[in-house]
Formats: structure tokens, C-alpha cells, sequence
């Protein structure tokens, strides 16, 4: 039995929406599991990249072992109906870059789990999915739009239940991915976040995230250009980030330009704006990080309305 | 010349939104300037209690002279346009009860700045109205809703600017205002609020705020119920609202109950509910607070979609 899961990418965050909004992108990992036939062979875990495209997304090897996220994931799916993962061959066929901020690490957990889910006949349902997931990234905001696609507002509730509400992105605003050539892990971008923030800072964070999905909602563009700010966690993060404030300062005034934000923990940025004017826009991303010797590739994307599917199940005993 | 304008109350908060949400409520105050005909007799400032409403509403006398709030909106519109005030009597007539968190003092605020500017020929945009009244009651949630109606969210912006936006509360959920007979200051009722508080905290309420306008927006009762819940200001209030924990504990599992909360800075609580059973929940609301002594006052009321309006134009030279 052999079965193939296409994760989509996830740029969490999103301005004011730190640890709760997420939204999927048409850019995709393939994970897949196959059950090998000789026993005693234990876990096997690859990585294969598309080199066609590996090279333009600075795609790097993702370390995988059997400690790797994408296993502890498939372990904890087995050990919740009581079972054990062994004799596995897992592929992992990467065009989400690594350590961009572009949720490469929930794309595996959550084909892996998704594949593993497959193989054992569906014990888990989306809930569980949800939960076992967040569980192995930390935080639900990567791992639920790669499962149900779109732009989602999550949320792990006091009881360890994801809970989740999809809003509908106008499809007037791009989105423009820029991913620079250096990479931030997560880790570290999560190290710098104070474990306190002023009142007035908590404040201003959910007044932008009502404006953000009310913006959302009725198409209002100059809504949005007030909800697209943070100080919960892009403040901290600058300095990790080398050409941020810079891009933001020079895209202020820039026409069509709704806002300019970190993908996830960064390094991506992403620049919401509505359409025309777009060749400029990407002009100043280019030339600000250029200037800096830092390397770009930058690609307007749709939101990807569709979570993980399963696209190939293949009897192979 | 005599101008009155009637002002709504507000209610602010409302669960996730403290400091930035804020509704208007059919409960009036209104407040009539009067330029007096012999100069040298200065600013007088009356308070006349509407008898048969007041015992009721447990309404008590403003304490006012030209120190108040009211005559600080007067006086600010003056000098914007280089005047100063004289000569007028100002009344305040009310039905809404002071100290209990329903925006008493926004209404004189507001009312007393209205009828100023159509006294002196409209100087005051509404943008300019909403920035005086805020800079008076120190925060727009109560004032803005004051002035234009309706549900809203709202923000001063870095540049003193308020901005706000238009929420669509669903006619099926019901608002029982219920206002215990013991006033709670707005100025103690910040004071016991930190500085600093945990990022968790800040991340909880602006997701949300978020599920709260995405709630308004779908009329999703089960979303609201997730929504109306806060970790910013409630917990450090609740010792100063006896009985809050207590009625929303009884209310918890009420069918059709939605959310219990603060009506600002309190002590008045909002219990939002969908229709039918709201015989069941005032009663627990009555119980509860007269196991504990306290007399309770209850309204459930529609959202007041006008916000403030000159009732009377009289010219009496």
C-alpha cells in the first residue's frame, strides 16, 4: 500500500493575527507513505527534491530521521488506536522552501499524518487530525489551513480542541510571497518574543484583527491598510530580519499597497495589495534587499482554497 | 438660542473588545444649552431627573459645575475655533444610570459637545467631534457609539485620529442589560487593570475579538459563544463586581445563553442571549444577586441604531 498526500504551503500571522491566522498557498509538498514489504526494516524516511524548482525556492535538504517531526506525527496517529508505526518507507517531494516562514515543517506533519490516516482506514477524524498536528507543531496556525485550506482564523481552545472559522480573502488583493535567501528558524524567531507585552500593545492588536476580518469581509481596502500592523510580534522580530523595515518604510506611500508583513516567524514577507502597480511593488522588494546582497524570489499567489488531498492510493502488496 | 440633543448609552467591551468595542443602547440622556440673555451670569450646569424613570434606573445626581466633563467638551469646541464659552445654561435631563459602565458620562459628553456645535454653526466635523469627546472621556468606545449609533469598532490612531467601523448585530441575539444597585467608578475600575500583561493573554483576546466580528458578521451563535470571552480586563475586575462570577457560572450552561459579560468598566453585566428562555435567565440573574443583597434592574433592549440627534432648534432671543 502506497499512498501520496499534496500538502499546500501556509503563511501564518498575517499582520495583527499572531498564533491565529493562517492561509494556505498553492505551493506544495508531496508526502508519501508506503508500507515495505519486508518486516524488520524499520522506518525509512527520504527526501526528494523537484530540482526543477528546488533551485528557484532555494529548496535545502529538510534533516529527517525517525525523530523527525513527520514521524513523531505518524507515531502519535499509530499509538492513538493502540498501534505502533514500523516498516514505513515516508517520501518527502519538496517545493515549499525550508525555514522561510512558509510552514514547510506543518506541510510534512500534516501529510505524513493525513497518509498514515489513509493507511489505517481513517480512525482519525478532522478534529483529531487538527489536534494530533498542533500537538506536533506547537501552534495551530500553520497545520489547520495546510488541512482545510483558505484563510483561517484558529484557535487551540482551553481543552486542547482546535477550533476554526474560515474567512473569504477578496480575490481583488494579492498576495505577493517574497522569500529572501537566508534563512530564520523558528526557534530562534520565537526566542526574541517577550513573554509580557503592555496593555496598550494587547489592545492594538485585537482591534487590528476585528479590523482584519471585518476588512475581510466587506472588501475595505483602507480598513485593511489599518489592520495590516502588529506589535505583539514584528517589532521583536525586525532585528532578525535584515531589510524588513526598510521594505515596509519604502513601500508606505507606495499606490495599492494595503500592507507589508512577516510570513509566519520570517524571514518571508508578504505584500498584500490590490491589483495594478504590481512591477513596481516587486521592483522595490528586489532593489531595497538587493542593496543589502540578499537574494529574492518573489511570486504573486491565489489563496489555495483546498487543504491537503490524498493523490495517489496505490495497492502495491 | 436653545438646542437639546438626546444621546443614547453605550455599552464598551463586551467580552473581547476592551477598549475598542462599543454599542449604543435606547436609553437617553438629554442635554439642552441655552444662551442666557443677561451677560456676566457665566456657565450654569442643571441636572434634572426624569422622576418616573429615575427610581427605576436608579439614576442619582451628576455632580456638576464648570469643572465637569461637560463644560471640558464645551470649552474644547470653543477654543478650537478661538472662542471661549459664556452665558449659557447647559441641563442635563437623564435616564441613564451613572457608575454602572453604560456611558453616562460619554452622553453628557457627547450631548454637551452636539449641542455647542450647532449652537456655533457646525465648526465640528464628526471626525472632529469624535476626537474632542475621546480626548474628554479619555477613550473613543463609549463616545463613538455615543455619536454615530450603532455597533462599533473603534481605534484612536497613532495620530489622534479615531477611526471606526460598522459591525451589523443580528436582530435574533438579545441584549439583557442587568444593573445591580451599587455604583463602581470607571476611575477604580481601571485602577486595578496591569500594565503588562501575558502574551497568551494578548494573543487570547485579539483571536477573539477576530471570531467576534466574523460571529456579528455570519450570525454564527456558536462562534459568539467562543468569542465572548476575555482575559484582558474581566478577571482583574471581577473582585469589584460581586456576584459576576457567580451569575456567569449559573448561566453557563443555560440554553441559549451566548455570553455574560462586563458593560464596561462594570458593574452592570450584559448577558447576550438567542431569543426564547429569557424568563429563565433574568430570573437566575435576579437570584443570584439577591442571595448576595443585591437588587438588580433588568432591560433587554435593541441595539440603538442612531446615535446622537438634536431633538429641539429653538430660537428664544
Amino acid at each position: 500500500m502506497k499512498i501520496s498526500v499534496k500538502v499546500p504551503a501556509t503563511t501564518a500571522n498575517i499582520g495583527p493575527g499572531f498564533d491565529c491566522l493562517g492561509m494556505a498557498l498553492p505551493i506544495y509538498n508531496t508526502i508519501t507513505i508506503e508500507e515495505t514489504v519486508l518486516p524488520g526494516t524499520g522506518i525509512e524516511i527520504n527526501v526528494l527534491n523537484d530540482d526543477a524548482t528546488a533551485d528557484e525556492l532555494m529548496l535545502e535538504h529538510i534533516p529527517m530521521d525517525e525523530n523527525s517531526i513527520i514521524y513523531k506525527a505518524v507515531e502519535l496517529l499509530y499509538n492513538s488506536i493502540g498501534q505502533t508505526p514500523s516498516e514505513l518507507k515516508i517520501t518527502v517531494q519538496g517545493q515549499i522552501p525550508i525555514a522561510r516562514g512558509l510552514g514547510s515543517s506543518a506541510a510534512v506533519i500534516v501529510g505524513g499524518l493525513l497518509a498514515a490516516n489513509e493507511l489505517l482506514g481513517h480512525p482519525a477524524d478532522e478534529v483529531a487530525l487538527l489536534s494530533i498536528a498542533t500537538e506536533v507543531e506547537g501552534h495551530p496556525d500553520n497545520v489547520t489551513p495546510a488541512i482545510v485550506g483558505g484563510l483561517v482564523l484558529t484557535s487551540q481552545e482551553d481543552d486542547g480542541r482546535i477550533v476554526y472559522t474560515k474567512l473569504d480573502w477578496p480575490d481583488e488583493w494579492n498576495i505577493t510571497v517574497c522569500i529572501p535567501d537566508y534563512e530564520l528558524s523558528t526557534e530562534i524567531s520565537r526566542s526574541v518574543l517577550p513573554k509580557e507585552v503592555p496593555m496598550q500593545d494587547a489592545v492594538f492588536n485585537a482591534k487590528r484583527l476585528g479590523m482584519f476580518v471585518q476588512a475581510v469581509n466587506t472588501k475595505d481596502a483602507e480598513l485593511m491598510k489599518l489592520a495590516l500592523h502588529d506589535k505583539l510580534h514584528q517589532p521583536y522580530r525586525m532585528k532578525l530580519v535584515p531589510g524588513l523595515d526598510k521594505i515596509i518604510e519604502n513601500l508606505r506611500h507606495e499606490e495599492n499597497v494595503l500592507g507589508c508583513v512577516l510570513s509566519g516567524a520570517g524571514p518571508s514577507i508578504l505584500v498584500i495589495s490590490q491589483k495594478n502597480n504590481l512591477d513596481k511593488i516587486k521592483a522595490i522588494v528586489k532593489n531595497t534587499w538587493e542593496e543589502m546582497n540578499v537574494k529574492v524570489n518573489m511570486m504573486t499567489l491565489p489563496v489555495a482554497n483546498e487543504g491537503a488531498i490524498i493523490i495517489n492510493n496505490e495497492n502495491q502488496i
